[in-house]
């Protein structure tokens, strides 16, 4: 190589150098621009979790309240088998649920329905998949009472239970002051719905909300972007990523399913086969899928979505980068909810557990 | 009042104070010289908890064993049904059992024999109520494979459900470095084991135990003193206060059960109604009582235990002593222990749940 083949050659690889310096500096602002835009679209879609959940008038969140409704929330006394608790199907080790299609109740019986995660419930418009109970308090009093589930005969035996024990009537008198009889079934759901408050899980989701764009990663930014460009947005939104609203499962393409959801609860024609929309928090740790639990993979669950919602079929890497963004939503569990409380003993007045 | 009598009246009162002051003095020394005497007793008769529970060589305790074998604890996914975990029947919010006459498994068939608390029970002599386990390892692996209770059909079912899941092989590696397939039944069993060495519950007892003459009541003292004289620390001795002999049941007087413990394992004559001794660490706790789970007060516990191992009837007054100090073995469950894991999520290789 002589000199001016050498300097020609210096000059085109600093040009070049040059060049793509260039690119990649500008390829990076657009995608900051991107991100901007794309984090300005999802602040207005979505929100972050807050720190605690807002409790209603009647039922002020309290620390005391907080214990004694975790201790209710792993007693499996609430159950007419005494080994049944909240937590045998709201398993706090898996995310809320138990990960069966239906869950397995008093006398292995099953139940109708998949069992929703109790994470972040109390920020969702109603409970349950039909909405049938207001709030989590309303939700509390019916698993114990249900007789596929807990299968206490009457609240009072529910009552007698708890008020057999001594430890339990001191901190009902605490938590419920100036109350002449504390240890009741309101009390009982009160206290569980309390504890159930503090179960919000926030995950790296959130921080992209709060402003860090880095909290995710490109390819679930991608999916976000889909997530909202595809329309998945206009039912999964809020505080908790759907939980606002109810909608019908089925818009486009019938959903194989007998089940008519809020239909039995309201009897009104437009409600056949209307569910509240789950909330996508954690899902990637609570299939199966659907009111039914018959659909146990993330992806297939995204392609019938895509199917019945939106009359769309999503390709499949549309649906791997959604489903990147939905494992986004995979919170922490406070450690606090999962510790175990040391459950005072029963006493010779405590009603016996009734197994067979 | 005159001088005289004034005088006669302060030497009166000062006689009466001193000779008080005297008697009070000697009957507290006497009663400080019987302490010495019940602890040097009680010291040779049992041992306070160690801090950590001795390991087998081939299976030393590490804290990534234990982890991992904490989160195994908790997994339903050993269950075939996926409902049932080690802490379904070993509650550690209940004091490692489920205050159930049997257990309930799966389909909900009831077991044969009451579940004995997991609680110190590494330092048993061998485990079950008939010591048909040599340790806890051994132990580990039977209740995932009993059709009655956690009902897998074979250990690779078990072992195929954990390597399904990446986050679980990781852990295994790690736990186990070294091994080509570290994924098997044998170490599932020894991480558990790991585990429960770990639930080791000290109380007010061992701080007797070592020199702390107050840390027992003077009723719970009578009680200790009772339980040596009458002859209960015969069998209930040691570190666990009994889980460290066999003996048949009804030496004195037929205990009414058709069950013929030790026999059924070892075919020999004089095994018959032969059970292992339970620990009475954390008894209070632990009902209903004896390996048929029939007897769920703990005074009626102990009338029995005096008629039929004894040949006494035990006078009220003694039996509430003896319970009184029966309660002071009530301990302190760690934390660590109580504070459920986040479980790895399956994948669409794992087995799914069975439970028709």
């Amino acid at each position: 190589m002589n000199m001016d083949a050498l300097r020609r050659f210096v000059a085109v690889v600093m040009f070049v150098g040059t060049a793509s310096t260039i690119a990649v500096f500008s390829s990076r602002l657009s995608a900051e621009d991107a991100d901007d835009a794309l984090l300005k679209k999802a602040q207005k879609l979505f929100k972050p979790l807050p720190e605690q959940m807002p409790a209603p008038p009647n039922n002020p969140t309290t620390p005391e309240k907080v214990e004694l409704g975790k201790m209710l929330y792993y007693d499996p006394r609430l159950s007419l088998s005494g080994f049944i608790s909240c937590n045998s199907c709201h398993n706090l080790a898996t995310f809320g649920v138990d990960n069966e299609e239906t869950s397995i109740g008093h006398k292995w019986q099953l139940g109708p329905r998949n069992a929703p995660t109790v994470l972040n419930a109390g920020f969702h418009i109603a409970q349950f998949w039909d909405g049938r109970a207001k709030d989590l308090e309303e939700q509390a009093k019916a698993p114990i009472l249900n007789p596929v589930e807990m299968a206490v005969p009457d609240s009072m035996f529910a009552v007698d239970r708890i008020k057999s024990i001594p430890q339990y009537v001191e901190l009902f008198k605490k938590v419920f002051p100036g109350q002449e009889d504390p240890v009741n079934y309101d009390n009982i759901a009160k206290a569980i719905a309390a504890f159930e408050r503090t179960l919000v899980t926030p995950s790296r989701f959130d921080k992209f909300l709060q402003g860090d764009k880095n909290a995710l990663t490109a390819e679930e930014k991608e999916g976000l972007k889909l997530f909202i460009s595809k329309g998945c947005v206009s039912c999964h939104n809020g505080v908790a990523v759907g939980g606002g609203m109810y909608s019908k499962i089925g818009i486009f393409k019938p959903y194989p399913t007998e089940d008519q959801g809020r239909f039995e609860i309201t009897k009104k024609k437009s409600d056949k086969f209307v569910f509240k929309v789950p909330s996508l928090r954690n899902v990637a740790m609570t299939y199966p899928y659907f009111h039914d639990g018959k659909v146990w993979d993330l992806h297939e669950a995204v392609r019938i979505m895509g199917q019945t919602q939106l009359g769309i079929n999503l390709k499949d890497d549309e649906i791997n980068k959604i489903v990147a963004f939905l494992k986004s939503l995979t919170g922490e569990i406070p450690e606090y909810a999962r510790t175990l409380p040391v459950l005072p003993p029963s006493t010779p007045e405590t009603p016996k557990p009734v197994v067979k």
